[in-house]
């Protein structure tokens, strides 16, 4: 981890954080958020992205990955910055707004099929036969460990912590955070209902395939976890919180409402569970809160509605 | 300043500073920028509004205020904070969008005439009438004293900093900071050319009046720049560089695509000095500049024209 934070420093972003007074989340206690959505490409994915490319020689053919939204931009930023050529498959599904952004950055965007699973096994084939190195959006040792720098990160930033909410797709982020502080404090994630992927796998004693949907979807609903990320997050993690869409949404209006940040619905799952009560801090806990992701159109949010208390 | 620092540091938040990489802002040098529009009410002028209110006792009248902005937001949420009644007078302009957070936070708004002049003096009379506390939006010493202690906090968190640009409305903020620093960094102000009373006064020895219009006349738009402010930013503003309204819409987009920074026309306007090269940083120089407000709604943001680069 600490390997990965060296290689990768002078690639990413040191995000800030911001500490909010007592009241802002709907909680008594004092909260911490870490504002990761300030990172490049708007998301977290560059720090996995980054170690994985400066961990070791890439092939002329570059790198192929599949994904349509952040990871997929994560992946053509990095790999631009560095020299390489990449290729993005996505799914027929995916819009313009989306793919124009991995075409500006320099990859070659492949439509791979009518729904993810089509996109990543073309994506797949097409890596082995060209011999390109394969980017996974989360099941790989160097993105569990890329994305556990923000964990380190953090840690140099704010002293006492006890306790991090953060979301959780396929589970690379919250590995690579709970890897990172091994104990230390406590690592809750954070699912919405209908991308609840790793309250499955935690069920089940493995990962195992759900259906996913929602308001979320688009960045935390991988259908399974990753076999390695539930490896670290069954030791390491202390639970799972479930959240609504609503209150996803009632998250993002807060967060602009209250602090002016604009969140994606991904970004806004960690600090709703605070919101609506799904973890609730005892007295005196220091909580941090990882917001991961800010890739919405501003033109789409509703964030109109007064909040209480503050305009 | 330092008592103000002491006075209000309970109430307002510290906010946080990003590093972001050379190019990210049109030049090589390193920028750090100031993200104070993520405070209370979005803009920073509670941190003012909170010394006036703290630095003295409040009349059973509470406090007056002529504002439909940033400043009337401010001064309705410190009062409330505070237990004190507040009276915000408005011009009939004022949309209802920025009407009902005044009331929302408990302020009795009041429609005071055709143009903002009126409501200033509709509201000065009706303060004496009352026996109210005045809050001038600006041109009052704790109000500068407040705004300075932006450039406190700031000096605590970079070290080494040569420059700091800053947006001009009335010269409260800038003339806060420019106090604080005395001449350690360079302070540098920033106006759009429909709001240039700074410039104004600084060409005629004197504040004066002129015409504003434009897109930020809304936060910047004094029609003459406070004696006080005026008198502290002669002596110790290094300079003022004056850009357009089109730098600060493309600011304004730049700092979304590639930061995820969503402000208003006047949050843009020092960001914009840079991507404008209106001002130019020369090699090394540490440029740190202060994003100021972001009270605009994000359904009315042009920002999905891709900015080169990053998506």
């Amino acid at each position: 981890m600490e390997e990965a934070y060296e290689r990768t420093s002078g690639y990413v972003r040191s995000t800030p954080v911001v500490q909010v007074e007592p009241g802002a989340l709907g909680t008594s206690a004092r909260i911490i958020l870490k504002l990761e959505q300030l990172q490049h490409t708007g998301s977290f994915k560059p720090r996995g992205a980054f170690n994985r490319l400066l961990g070791q020689p890439v092939p002329r053919a570059g790198v192929t990955a599949a994904s349509g939204g952040n990871f997929g931009a994560a992946v053509a930023y990095a790999a631009d910055v560095l020299g390489h050529a990449a290729e993005v498959f996505v799914p027929e599904s995916t819009p313009a707004a989306k793919v124009d952004p991995l075409r500006a950055l320099g990859a070659s965007v492949v439509v791979g099929g009518a729904f993810y699973a089509d996109a990543l096994a073309a994506a797949e084939r097409r890596c082995r036969a060209r011999g390109a190195l394969w980017m996974h959006a989360f099941d790989q040792h160097e993105m569990i460990a890329g994305n556990g720098t923000v964990g380190r990160e953090l840690e140099t930033q704010c002293s006492g912590l006890d306790t991090l909410l953060v979301a959780v797709g396929g589970g690379g982020l919250i590995a690579g955070i709970a890897a990172w502080f091994e104990g230390r404090i406590r690592v809750v994630g954070v699912e919405t209902k209908r991308t609840a992927s790793m309250t499955a796998a935690l069920a089940s004693g493995e990962p195992v395939d759900i259906d996913v949907g929602g308001i979320a979807a688009d960045a935390l609903g991988a259908r399974r976890v990753g076999e390695l990320c539930f490896a670290v997050a069954q030791r390491l993690v202390d639970r799972i919180v479930v959240i609504d869409d609503d209150d996803v949404r009632r998250a993002q209006r807060d967060l602009w409402q209250r602090l002016r940040l604009l969140v994606e619905p991904a970004g806004a799952a960690a600090p709703a569970a605070l919101l609506s009560g799904a973890y609730r801090p005892e007295p005196g806990e220091r909580v941090a809160v990882l917001l991961c992701g800010a890739n919405v159109d501003p033109r789409s949010m509703d964030v109109s509605k007064l909040a209480d208390g503050e305009p």
